[in-house]
């Protein structure tokens, strides 16, 4: 058995550490205090959080305890991302106390399986005699990839096997049931979670049941979600589900005939990380055109500037290309933790930087604006634009809640931030045959046992780095970022020309910690969208580096719609406001404000300009300093 | 018994005609066209029309067929309304042939009315034991307004008294239940029609009951809709509404508390008609007080450019102050007809032309544009923008309905547009105590038995009224339309100042068919919202006259988002083109459009700006040409 399969080549995470002014405060905040306050959670001992039940579903369904289930139908799979998380901080920094709880859970969860292998709290406690009945919503496919997830982790973590041999046991269970018959999960998970069973255990079959449940999504008449409806256990979960929109769970083609991104978003996302995957161990060329196409059609059509995916609250989805409002845009944290996972195994597979660039997208800006800076808060949807009265009153804004909340019931994200958080350090490196990539900038050190390197910087708001590296003569591929250009580069305080392949800018050497400095363009840039999406017109956005800027009330006053960037907008870049980190630099501007008109709603008279000085916060700090207008998109004349 | 009581004071429509370049089209069309399809639509007659079955189910509460209900429960309301436009098309040309098919009409209501004069077939034939046991839900009483509406209108128009004396005994057996029990309509609409029933009865008892609805409605605890649940006969109708929300119905505080206009839109603006009958009929200077807050809420706040109400599709409702989305709107046709009823009220009170503004405003673009040129499609939702690959993919947006369409299954819209073209008269004048009022601009003639006017004008389009007056010294109020104002204005060749009153020209003669000449400002301009909203900044509408315009693809290509009007818009005025009514004046202007970006969705380097001509079409007459994007409003630069 291996630890990491040539597939998927992240370094461990035992051999990155991370010690950098930036992620230092994220990873330390979801170690010391998020792990700790989401297991309280799950243990139903916050005040006035939704409540879990989580862990009394599984005492429930272990015999430990008597009761009713309580929760989503994928209740379980909160715990599987919360042992994954600690998975990742154990396997950073060990932590006895927190391993004591950790071994606790996967007890507790081995006494939860059933005899066959099986494991799905919902079903043991309230539908014994249902399991597999309800693919289309019953998720215990979803809840068995995130077991597996989680287990997989954790033997990286601490090399003990219970957990990975509880997920084996359901795997192959699993795999007797489905292996020669029909079926697919209702929401995809497994796929990519058996890639990694199968990368970690050498076993190809755990592949094979994927590629199965992949290739036989979306075929056969008729469609098999409505096929088992007939079945006589079958029971209506979800009764949205019920009027059957095969899009809506990707399901309406074969994933191979997909050309264009549709319905739930996260659901789209995990299944083209399996998609990559299964491109990335057998090499299926048509399969990786598929996967480039569907990559292409979000990041040019149908993505936020901020990573977001997923433009409608109404089953969480895509809606149709440049369809990009910033009200109605639903942004699931977890869709952008889905792109994240998707790009890196399409950079996995290409070699291409561009992949790259969308995870640090998305991560620095969704995906950390998911969680507020106590760590207590979570945004399960991530507007472009709030306005306190509009969310109170537009029921169309329902979904989304200001401030963050503390916990959900439906509460996927605030667990898959932790997770991928704690996972940091697989988005950061690459180590391949070719050499070592550089994915993201971030000080710390990693090694593959030939090859090392010390990165120092100030990235995402210092525009230097300074890397040594060492172990001899390899490729070493730096990412030029999309968003912060590398402007100035140096071996050994030699300019060299930045000249990049596939976005990356190679070097090879004989490295014996020689010194590389990079200097990127920090400068605050404004964004505009492209005019074939009707939405930011006349407007534009600002970023510096890749973060996305923001105005919130607290700096600005209220009606933030009605502020103008100038044509030429000259951005000074001050220190953080109480409230905020003290690295965070913030950006102000002189600007304008459409004022006048009195009472009147419809005028002849042209609204007045005033003078006003605009000032910008990094959208993933918005809310957390009070409830108020927060915009990404302003005005903006060209 | 009296034809009209002194609350009201419209003219009787038999005294008015319109013989009118603009109305002659739209009101022939009605009177031709509409009225004979809606009572094919009735009878089930036309194919791929929504199902009506109302007709059938008038028969089957008859006894003269066997069945189910089927349809909405206010499903009998649709022939009410149809016979109120009958009705008026009588009035104000006889129809021998019409009248036959209007007074067998009448026969199957009297059929259907049960021994004690109740009146609904959905409860007679479906739940027979449940007559008032719902009346959140149940709509008994907004048919039997309706009915009560129709049968005033068939008395005024005909003489026959059938139709009034199965409404009287109706409204007697009502009397007999609410008089002295508690209870209230969930959709408000028996208030306004028991003050028509008063006026033409002379029977103060049903003014008296329309009080005490009004007066009873979101008083007590617990609330009424509440208490009523424990019932036994009590059924669910509506299951969205089992999820209660008394401000949805306004009965959350009683209507004389009521500052802010909320809720579902059509019910806000019938009970604000109700309310300002009451004020009209007894003087109350607290009620008037409430009207006169409620319509400075709706149109200084709550109301679109196009007379349009409601701001979301959610519970078809008014959200909060400044809200005012052009994709997100409901905008429903019934609920602008309800805001012109009640300015109609409100301008007989106070004697104020600005209530006969809105009046305009809310006709002649949103109204209007609820029906098509053929007048066999229908508009229920009005939105200020479309674009069809959005309307087909955002859910967000799934209410815009795009063409218009023949039917639907809640067809409330089609007839009450039919009703209220062919009562246009009661909008045009208005006769009083002081004198005679001219709100509406429209060719024709109208008299009193007194007095007399004739009036010969191409408005909206024509900048020009000519208007002969006669029978002797009295006062003359003619509106001074907020959208066209009157730039000049003679009497018998002498040119006067152009003073108002209360939005009016006054004129006081000793009428002998004096000629007065009417000049109104009917250049384009450019139109903008207030600051105050967030919706439209950086963004204009264009108005001529009344008229709001619009761009449709079918003369400016498709990527309306993108077009800029400049900010000295030049407007040529042009001819109608192909497909659009002949005297239609549409407007031209050079103008931009953003344009290059490549296939990137997030750049840095500004759009482009193309030259382009921009042209305008009234937006009353949009989506008559073909499916394609529509806007209202453009990006503009001041």
């Amino acid at each position: 058995m291996v630890r990491i399969m040539n597939g998927i080549k992240s370094l461990p995470l035992k051999n990155i550490t991370v010690d950098d002014p930036f992620w230092g405060r994220v990873i330390n905040l979801v170690r010391e205090k998020v792990i700790p306050y989401q297991w309280e959670v799950l243990n139903d001992r916050i005040p006035d959080a939704a409540k879990s039940h989580c862990i009394k579903n599984f005492e429930i369904a272990a015999g430990r305890r008597n009761g009713e289930f309580y929760g989503m139908v994928f209740q379980d799979s909160d715990l599987y991302k919360w042992l994954e998380a600690a998975a990742y901080s154990l396997d950073t920094r060990p932590d006895p106390e927190l391993e004591k709880l950790t071994d606790s859970a996967v007890e507790l969860i081995g006494s939860a399986q059933q005899a066959d292998g099986y494991i799905n709290t919902y079903y043991t406690v309230k539908e014994p005699d249902g399991r597999w009945s309800n693919l289309q919503q019953g998720h215990e496919l979803y809840c068995a990839g995130h077991l597996i997830e989680a287990a997989v982790a954790y033997y990286n973590a601490t090399g003990k096997r219970d957990f990975l041999d509880i997920a084996i046991r359901f795997a192959d269970y699993i795999d007797s049931v489905f292996r020669n018959t029909e079926g697919y999960p209702g929401h995809q998970e497994i796929e990519l979670a058996l890639a990694k069973l199968y990368r970690v255990t050498g076993e190809k079959r755990y592949l094979t049941l994927a590629g199965k449940f992949i290739r036989r999504r979306g075929s056969g008449e008729p469609h098999y979600f409505i096929k088992e409806r007939q079945k006589p256990q079958y029971r209506t979960i979800w009764p949205q589900l019920e009027e059957f929109d095969a899009a809506y769970s990707q399901s309406h083609i074969p994933p191979l005939e997909q050309r264009h991104t549709t319905g739930h978003a996260v659901r789209a996302v995990y299944m083209y990380t399996a998609m990559a995957d299964l491109a990335l161990e057998d090499g299926n060329a048509q399969m990786r055109g598929v996967c480039e196409g569907l990559f292409d059609n979000i990041t040019k059509k149908q993505m936020y500037i901020t990573g977001a995916i997923g433009s409608t609250s109404i089953g969480e989805a895509f809606t149709t290309d440049y369809d990009l409002p910033s009200d109605l845009i639903y942004g699931e944290t977890c869709a952008s933790i889905g792109l994240m996972i998707f790009c890196q195994r399409m950079n996995a597979l290409s070699g291409d930087a561009r992949y790259a660039d969308t995870i640090e997208r998305a991560l620095y800006n969704t995906v950390l604006a998911g969680m507020s800076l106590s760590g207590t808060e979570f945004f399960y949807v991530n507007p472009l634009e709030a306005d306190p009265a509009r969310l109170a009153h537009s029921p169309d804004l329902a979904h989304i809640k200001n401030p963050r909340q503390k916990w959900f019931d439906c509460s996927c994200c605030p667990t898959n931030i932790a997770r991928t958080v704690m996972g940091l350090g697989e988005y950061i490196y690459r180590t391949a045959p070719d050499g070592l990539y550089v994915n993201l900038y971030c000080s710390g050190t990693a090694e593959d046992g030939l090859r090392s390197i010390a990165v120092k910087t100030g990235y995402p708001y210092a525009d230097k780095a300074v890397i040594t590296v060492s172990g001899g003569r390899y490729k070493l591929f730096l990412r030029n970022p999309e968003n912060a250009p590398i402007l100035s580069l140096s071996v050994g305080g030699l300019e060299l020309d930045v000249q990049t392949q596939n976005g990356y800018v190679v070097l090879e050497r004989d490295w014996n910690g020689n010194e590389i400095v990079l200097r990127f363009d920090m400068r605050p840039k404004i964004i505009y969208t492209s005019p074939k999406s009707q939405n930011n017109n006349g407007k534009a956005a600002v970023m510096r580096g890749p973060l996305v800027y923001c105005a919130e009330q607290a700096d600005n006053g209220e009606n933030l719609g009605a502020v103008i960037l100038p044509s030429e907008a000259a951005f000074a870049e001050t220190g953080a406001v109480d409230g905020l980190p003290p690295e965070t630099v913030m950006l102000k501007s002189p600007a304008h404000r459409y004022t006048g008109q009195g009472d009147v709603l419809y005028t002849a008279a042209p609204p007045k300009l005033s003078d006003t000085e605009v000032k910008l916060v990094p959208y993933f700090l918005w809310a957390n300093r009070n409830v108020g207008e927060m915009r990404v998109f302003l005005h903006h004349r060209i």
